[in-house]
């Protein structure tokens, strides 16, 4: 891990630079599916599915005989596991649910804010290098809790055309009771444009690689909207002396084993850990079966000093971090001053694989420094909300006369015009 | 307008589409000077200004001393309407505020989840045809109650390079001390990059034309969130004979009067009333000043007839209105299925009109059938929601195991020995 003491502020930006991909570069054969599937449905869907899968399918859909027979394969274990999960993201997820609100903000104009479910969503669950279900429990259970009427899910299909079990799983318990083995760019053009088999959906959200976040953004410019711009997945950790160096290196390297690109940060005021926590991780490291993943993405990877909290809390807030865990003994002042962050995870026992699968939090965080601007996915990611206003006659002779006023001044004289005919019948 | 009578579900799709324009055909321009401000800042600012607006500018924020002379300007009674709109606007924003939500999921594993105001934001005020300051309220006002560090904004200069009045007083009485005199695509670009006048913001707001919509566009794929797609305003009335005709026309030809791209909907049960309102239109057409643009919206505007509440209610749904009036005798079961709509306005005396300028609602709403997955501009629009855990050694032990071996299942080994080392330093 490439080391900093006390950068000036002028490196910060660069510090914080992400590894980053060539969006131009995948657009085309994006571009390219995207219009097929618009065209042609299913037999386009089939092709790619051929092409890039390598996988010649005899259906789209996933029956529910098939769910079941998977299902069968899920150890006991597993499945509590699962559900444990489930109880506590259920209770997290519904405990953010909020009431209507009402405001009469003058007598006579009542206004009021509620939300609604969006209709139909659809979840994207990648294969490849692991297959992540955990992620079905942290878009399906806050899409059911929203009731959005309609919840589909789209996975990549195995060599053989069958779904993982601990995906059927996990899809079950959910609710979710359509499947379908589509994989990659062609599964969220599908859940844009609508096929044969694949219904289209307002709102896509689910992680995926460079060729799934490319398509999620041409999808946002297809009148459907998306979870979050996704990038690889990273972490920070501001650590001091009261950390333990080896639990330190364990969650370092637990994010540094989703992807090569994946980034790691070690901010810490206490110079000494910076080698306690080299040492834990070359330790630890060698133990681990992802180690090529492992080694390549510790590249991108960097221990920071600052020698006052001051400075490492704002190189915090500049770099606005995924996952960021606090590992210090004055943890309060750390915590105050969050300001850019997905999800946070303070102290020594609270290892971020906790908020990965069973804490309860979502694991669909905002990366790439986009947690300036985007909350990561929570209940309100499936809802809208809807304002309503009723004005008595009382009202609208009391707001009236200003929005005459107003419209007239924007030189919209129709706006005007619409009070002014009804306080004409009123007077 | 044109007549539909009960048409069939197929059609629907039809007759909700909405006037549209090519992205690809103005996509090119954005992108050209997007890299030019990107690459040049202020003096690409000062060329395109020159080029689009035909102004030549000394100097791109506005001073001090400028805006207070312009306010000067400002009557006494325009000023007042502006301060009621503004009280209505603060008292419905302001009761959006939420709490922060804590929950023990498990015993020992604690989460809450906080919002944090987006740090910097920047608002967009179209000129053209109209100088919508009202909208300076609608963006500025939740973004102060937000808290939101910076908040600048941008709006192009009038031919002599000054600043609307109005512009000047809705911006001051906001607490907005950064006016930038830039419009169109080259304002869109530089609150992307930064210039070295005007600052880089984290997200943008605020209505615009075509190109403006496409440099929005643009603008999220280059690290920078936007508030919504926009696109041209629209209305849809649910009525029936309890509904004024003249009411009714007034408000359509209010949306009307928007942009030649406007589209107004009729949606009855009553036969006769689409007679009624279109002679109410022919008659209240003539006395507007914006007659001609008014004239080209209408002919993409329909009336279409339901026999059945249910046929009708599924189709304003299918439709998604951005403002949508009710005037039915039975309003209740028309505002109860309401699913997907921007801002609803209720009976005979709430023009939509209210909702523009001071009813207390937001006026930046979601068009052109957005509003089955995205919300309206609120108090979130300006906030981001942050998930935290603090987990205690009991808490660890709890759901440890399980993360253990769900990490296993999805193949993460080093997420499984973050969870496992602390176990063991535990036993």
């Amino acid at each position: 891990m490439k080391r900093y003491l006390n950068p000036d502020v002028s490196k910060w930006k660069t510090i914080s630079r992400r590894p980053s991909f060539d969006f131009k570069e995948i657009e085309p054969i994006v571009l390219e599916v995207f219009e097929a599937i618009k065209n042609e449905g299913d037999s386009a869907v089939l092709n790619y599915t051929s092409t890039f899968d390598k996988v010649s399918l005899k259906s789209i859909k996933v029956l529910d005989i098939e769910i079941d027979n998977a299902i069968e394969k899920v150890s006991h274990e597993l499945k509590n596991s699962i559900l444990l999960a489930k109880e506590n993201i259920e209770k997290f997820h519904s405990a953010q649910a909020t009431k209507p609100i009402y405001v009469d903000t003058v007598e006579g104009v009542s206004c009021w804010q509620e939300k609604r479910p969006i209709e139909k969503v659809g979840i994207y669950i990648p294969g490849g290098t692991a297959v992540l279900f955990s992620s079905i429990l942290m878009l399906a259970i806050p899409a059911k809790i929203a009731k959005c009427d309609q919840v589909i899910l789209c996975t990549p299909p195995n060599k053989d055309g069958t779904i993982s079990p601990a995906v059927a799983y996990a899809a079950k318990i959910c609710g979710i009771t359509q499947i379908f083995r589509v994989g990659g760019i062609q599964a969220i053009a599908s859940m844009t444009f609508g096929t044969e088999s694949i219904p289209k959906v307002y709102k896509i959200f689910g992680p995926g690689n460079q060729y799934v976040t490319v398509a999620k953004q041409i999808a946002s410019l297809n009148h459907v909207a998306i979870d979050l711009p996704a990038g690889p997945s990273e972490l920070l950790i501001v650590a001091d002396s009261s950390a333990k160096p080896e639990f330190v290196a364990s969650d370092l390297l637990s994010q540094a084993e989703h992807g090569i690109d994946s980034q790691v940060i070690l901010v810490t005021t206490y110079e000494p850990l910076m080698d306690q926590v080299e040492k834990e991780i070359l330790k630890q490291l060698n133990e681990l079966p992802r180690k090529s993943i492992v080694t390549k993405s510790m590249k991108n990877s960097k221990m920071i000093l600052f020698n006052e909290d001051v400075d490492a809390i704002s190189f915090i807030n500049e770099y606005g971090p995924e996952h960021y865990i606090i590992c210090v003994s004055n943890e309060d002042i750390y915590l105050k001053s969050v300001k850019n962050a997905g999800s946070v995870f303070v102290g020594n026992y609270t290892p971020e694989s906790a908020g990965d699968y069973a804490s309860g939090t979502n694991h669909t965080l905002p990366t790439n420094g986009y947690a300036k601007q985007y909350s990561g996915v929570n209940l309100d990611s499936f809802l809208k909300s809807i304002t309503f206003q009723k004005i008595t006659k009382a009202g609208i002779r009391r707001i009236g006369p200003s929005i005459e006023i107003m419209a007239n001044e924007e030189g919209l004289q129709a706006h005007k015009n619409a009070v002014s005919l009804r306080l004409k019948d009123l007077s």
